[in-house]
């Protein structure tokens, strides 16, 4: 294990490249545990296994599998994925796995963050505690990041920041997005600007535009890869509610009232495009059918509202993976689905726009960018 | 996962090199289970660090390591070691591991034997089954080539044959090494030509040396690799024994009269160095202390003679690591030992001779060169 400890990336030269540069391949996990996933995570696997053979088309991909779902997942993926063995406590491979960095000279590192779940546990009254994250306990989730490193002999930095990849975006030029819902509530104990400089020296960012809330009702307190993403150096896509009577509403128009006003490194807005959600949809009662009962994962309850947002999408090599909804034949939902996928297209004109159903992953409580993490083709 | 299978690796000009060329690195496996290894396996663990900690001064190690043993492994191995998650049944990666290929081209593919513990399920009588090789089931082990091939992406060829790497020894020039007793004995459907074929096909080598026999009393149905070995291309090692009573003084005498008269491509002899086995020694009623009782691993039982042998050595980039068996103080032991550390030092004048106390690996079954598997370093 390579593990830089005297040094900042920054001070190496490293930085965090935007998702829509050009990658090297992308890392996956495979869905496995019951509790999270309904009925044994086949369902779920069908929807993994479909992100992970269509991103192969456009650039290398590794799936890290359980040893007890090895055969089942080398099976079902194409021959031309890497699938290695590697434990872990769920599959958000964004949030457990390394942020990789790049220098201008063909290297590639990465940031292994501290990872508690989303939340880590909380006090319950006194004498008890209780769940404050999705799931009891994350110790293999935090070895994740330095256990994918390990097997491509990449150095490691370990960041003494509790985060999660989906909590950061980058425009690759210096500028990152984050939620002070987020970002500040995962580590209480440091004041903003000691936050801003540990994300400088180890993303190699020099520009913060902090947004108050992401989601509403998003179990990851406000990931910024479910309110807005960088679809090129210019132009922020933003997550839209046209309902006045959902908190969503207030939420985005905030964020978008700062993103307007907000400049990158060389003093430029950028361009914010509005993307409308697709109307609230519930956990159902058949959703809920054959989820494992444990005090130790959050219950997800029929009614509960889906995170559902069309940004929570993948920029790869070739394509852009962009979920749908409208799966089952809902005319409103398929409409969203169709706008969303028109606004890609106009944004990505050189990609394929690829629709993922991903109501599956909703009900796990992510969406596809929750499940995939790039990494950096280093070509500078 | 990258299989070919619409052609052998002679025609794609593929060929095994010797052991004592030069190295791109070697992989090890943790021992762990403990119907095989006493104490929980951890004076085991102790000698496999030591030898992955040797090692690692001289060219890169990985060591794959069970969820469980995990940290572990990573806490005692040397932090230039690659340590990444792996499942197996054993570690004997000599024998479960890919046997690694080279070309002129400067590429690396593998060939990836059925594996059956070394002997697999017997007919006990003509309703029950019984344990014939080493331990049962065998299944992790038999995937253990194509996932370590994979997590380096390196292309793979699975050969219809039941063998494992310690059956086998080659010149590098395209002469093999075997005994009948093992090679034949474990693939007893086939006969010699088509066996000879398929080794041809597999491992590009056009001239095999048969020996009769291998180690008195070894588990392993005669691997060649307890009992001779080269030293380059034009030097032998082989194991002797001068005490007429013993039963190994025949198979070392027969084994003798065939090298001294075998020729390699090129038409010459070999030179054939004797190098004598230690006294014999026994499983004693302590090295019996601490071994879980299992139905499905075959029992080793105080009295039962160990596999003793200097010729179960590995040659490494700087370094030779042999057996010592003198370590509690023995003096005959110890002169045996000083022999072979001297023998050794006269062959390999530009390597280090380490000498690795083994007693522990022989109550497992095997040796150094059972727990190694050599990545050759191809800069044809």
């Amino acid at each position: 294990m390579k593990t830089i400890t005297n040094k900042y990336p920054i001070d190496d030269g490293f930085y965090m490249p935007a998702e829509y540069e050009m990658h090297a391949g992308t890392w996956m996990l495979w869905p496995e545990r019951n509790d999270i996933w309904r009925l044994g995570a086949k369902p779920a696997q069908e929807v993994f296994a479909e992100i992970a053979n269509t991103i192969v088309n456009y650039e290398n991909v590794s799936v890290g599998v359980s040893q007890s779902q090895y055969e089942n997942a080398r099976n079902r993926l194409n021959h031309k994925i890497r699938v290695v063995e590697i434990s872990y406590d769920d599959a958000w491979i964004r949030d457990t796995g390394p942020t990789y960095l790049i220098n201008k000279r063909s290297e590639i590192r990465g940031v292994d963050w501290h990872f508690n779940a989303w939340g880590g546990i909380g006090v319950k009254n006194e004498s008890s505690w209780e769940l404050s994250g999705s799931y009891y306990p994350w110790k293999l989730d935090d070895m994740v990041a330095r256990k994918v490193l390990e097997i491509d002999n990449i150095y490691r930095y370990r960041c003494p920041l509790t985060l999660e990849g989906g909590a950061i975006h980058v425009d690759g030029n210096g500028t990152l997005i984050a939620t002070k819902e987020c970002v500040l509530g995962r580590n209480a104990n440091l004041t903003v600007r000691q936050i801003e400089n540990i994300l400088s020296n180890y993303l190699g960012v020099t520009n913060i535009i902090w947004l108050e809330r992401g989601l509403y009702v998003e179990e990851n307190n406000g990931h910024i890869d479910n309110m807005c993403c960088f679809a090129d150096a210019e132009t922020i896509l933003l997550n839209w509610c046209n309902d006045k009577s959902d908190p969503q509403y207030d939420i985005s128009k905030e964020a978008y009232n700062i993103l307007i006003k907000a400049k990158n490194t060389v003093g430029n807005n950028y361009n914010v495009v509005k993307l409308a959600q697709p109307p609230v949809q519930q956990i159902t009662e058949k959703d809920h059918v054959g989820v494992d009962l444990s005090e130790y994962a959050i219950p997800r309850m029929p009614g509960d509202r889906l995170p559902a947002t069309y940004i929570n999408s993948y920029i790869c090599n070739g394509a852009v993976l962009i979920p749908s909804f409208g799966a089952n034949g809902d005319k409103e939902l398929m409409e969203c689905d169709a706008n969303a996928y028109k606004i890609y297209s106009v944004l990505f004109k050189q990609k394929l726009i690829v629709q993922i159903p991903s109501r599956e992953l909703l009900l796990g409580g992510g969406g596809i960018h929750c499940v995939l993490q790039q990494i950096p083709y280093n070509n500078k």
